[in-house]
């Protein structure tokens, strides 16, 4: 074989690939765990069965990717993380003390045409509020999504939360009396609003008139309003035309809207669903949750130079002049480890010249030479390839030195 | 659906196993760390082509989940990892300043009969160490194996390091002149040796004589020996009939052992590889490096009682007498999070002692309790549930306390 290239529409991680997705995956847990939210996961693989009643039906029909396993079982590599939860939620509904504060980093899979923002396989965040059916839960499932933005280093003018309440909309697609398929597809058709330039003329084509959603928020969403306000979230939005894209949401829905003018796109969102964990067998419990992909948010942060771009991952290279040096280089890269400072030996014994070369590729900070001299003099030689400073130490303040270097 | 169950031989993982599961992922990530290694990752999903040349066969035929996808494509579920890194490093070989070395924890995939200690999906340390083709290099691989273990608690009694070279059992192989099935059979047989009763019997039936293999240490393991008793790690074995399970191994291998007696067993090892990577077409580069997986050592730890059995999430749980007291209770736990202490409020305006009772129930360390008399008088009452003791606070005297209370 000599395709080197992953599987199509899916990524390798190389180690500044993975700094950035680690940083996207460890802020988000940061401050779920700050609002006390414990985490969960599954296996990718779920029997088929879990999502043919639950998903929106273009999902499981064209978009998954199912097999069947040796065992003849219909095996779904997940397409989204709700159906688990639910699954999970309803097997331990007995046991479980309601309201339940998750989340989980799971990754999942569609089967769709690759482009910009839309990858066969992503990482995304979800999180859930199950068992608190009230303005409260609402608000603080959409101050969590506020605060992730805010914890990403974005400004309350870089975003916007657009809200609505998907019962105004399914109380009036009833009025509308349409067949089933027709009203999958003029959800589907709200939903694609924003992407479309001919909206009215598809709808009008739909419906047979002119679709006319003039009503103002119910007092449920001013209420929402005036809590969120009070914790000082103001970018604040009642978009009534907002239905998001699954079949299960019955509340509360949002999206977290980029006002970027050159990337101006719902980043991500979610809403209250409350029939979905009932349809498990179990008793009926109403949740709320939002889900918050790894690839757009990277997107997000990469136009507005919020992310990190760490380079390093090494903080002290050690160069040896001989063999007989490398006993003495290890003990004192056991002091440095046992104190979390990252430290590679070179045992390539090649020219010193050649070794720091090496270290400066690493985007090593410092550097440490090691040789007869050392050995005997027990004074360590320490370099900062940032400053260029050069240190002669003594290996009991050594530690000291660098952490002092390494937080300034 | 009304079956709730996971898909079978995989694993749901509520708070607790997730706990459990990120103790041992981030006590990996911090032991490679400390060692100069960087993450990667990539998709489970690979190119099917991937394995047919590098793994073992059985692993290819009857192991692997496989599948056509919507486009024609043969896909596999990545068994292992190291046709993944070899892939990786082959496509940026020239890039790359060697050596490179890397750490990965991949969920992996085997159809195989789920049993204890073999699930279909597990998650598993990878850790490679390429273009350091020397003793050193070896000795460097097997110093991490034994951190990892010292670093979850393991003691040196509690487990030894076999070790090999596949040069002395390959060449004695060849002398056999065996054809190309039986020669795997040979392989397959040694590396079930420990498992089998009947080892010398199965032995003679396929190699038509008594296997002998009386050779001593060979120069390099002494050495290495030499190099691993320095730093200190003296629970090495020389075992002349250890080969580990994969095709590819050409070099030093090796194996930790777990020493206690109810669970004597090979916990994981690695060897070195000294043609897989060229087989991409590439220039040929040497590697050492070993996989250790998440159910393994989680047995292990669990029979040491080394599992911290961690059962809380959640540091502060706000009860709330009535609405009114939502604002001020959210100000207190703005100050809360931003000092990473995690915070929930219960915003059920249930009993206080029903809000107390779920506070037990989610584990939660402290309670704080705000109703008027709080927000009038600008003093916290907070508890610590686990020693009984009361305190009134100022807001600026809350953090100090709570950390304090933490970290004692």
């Amino acid at each position: 074989m000599n395709n080197l290239d992953s599987y199509k529409g899916v990524r390798d991680f190389y180690p500044q690939d993975m700094n950035n997705l680690n940083y996207i995956i460890d802020n988000w847990k940061k401050t779920l765990k700050k609002f006390g939210y414990e985490e969960y996961n599954a296996s990718i693989l779920e029997p088929t069965e879990l999502y043919e009643a639950k998903s929106s039906d273009e999902i499981v029909s064209e978009q998954t990717y199912n097999f069947i396993d040796r065992g003849d079982r219909r095996v779904t590599l997940r397409p989204e993380m709700t159906p688990t939860l639910s699954r999970m939620i309803a097997k331990k509904s007995k046991e479980l003390s309601l309201p339940v504060r998750w989340f989980s980093v799971p990754n999942v899979f569609r089967y769709e045409q690759p482009q910009r923002g839309r990858l066969r396989e992503h990482w995304q965040l979800n999180v859930d509020l199950l068992g608190l059916e009230n303005k409260y839960g609402d608000s603080e499932i959409i101050q969590i999504a506020y605060e992730i933005m805010k914890d990403f280093g974005l400004n309350e003018s870089d975003f916007v939360i657009r809200i609505n309440n998907r019962k105004n909309i399914n109380q009036m697609v009833k009025s509308l009396d349409l067949p089933p398929e027709k009203e999958k597809d003029f959800f589907k058709l709200l939903d694609k609003k924003d992407k479309m330039v001919d909206f009215n003329d598809e709808m009008f084509k739909l419906i047979g008139k002119p679709l006319n959603i003039s009503m103002g928020p119910s007092e449920e969403i001013e209420k929402i309003f005036e809590i969120l306000n009070k914790r000082g979230i103001t970018n604040l939005v009642f978009d009534p035309y907002l239905v998001r894209g699954f079949d299960y949401y019955t509340g509360i829905v949002f999206e977290i809207y980029d006002t970027n003018s050159i990337n101006k796109r719902a980043i991500f969102g979610g809403g209250r669903y409350d029939n979905l964990i009932g349809q498990f067998g179990s008793e009926n419990i109403s949740g709320i949750g939002f889900g918050m992909g790894d690839v757009t948010i990277q997107d997000v942060l990469e136009i507005r130079k919020l992310l990190p771009n760490k380079k390093n991952n090494i903080d002290v290279y050690i160069c040896l002049f001989n063999e007989e040096s490398s006993n003495y280089a290890n003990q004192i890269s056991n002091i440095l480890r046992e104190n979390e400072i990252n430290t590679i030996i070179d045992y390539s014994f090649k020219r010193i010249s050649n070794q720091i070369e090496k270290a400066v590729k690493k985007n090593s900070i410092f550097t440490i030479f090691i040789g007869e001299e050392e050995v005997k003099t027990q004074r360590i030689k320490i370099k900062n390839l940032n400053s260029g400073i050069e240190k002669k130490l003594k290996i009991r303040d050594l530690v000291k030195f660098v952490k002092k270097e390494l937080s300034s």
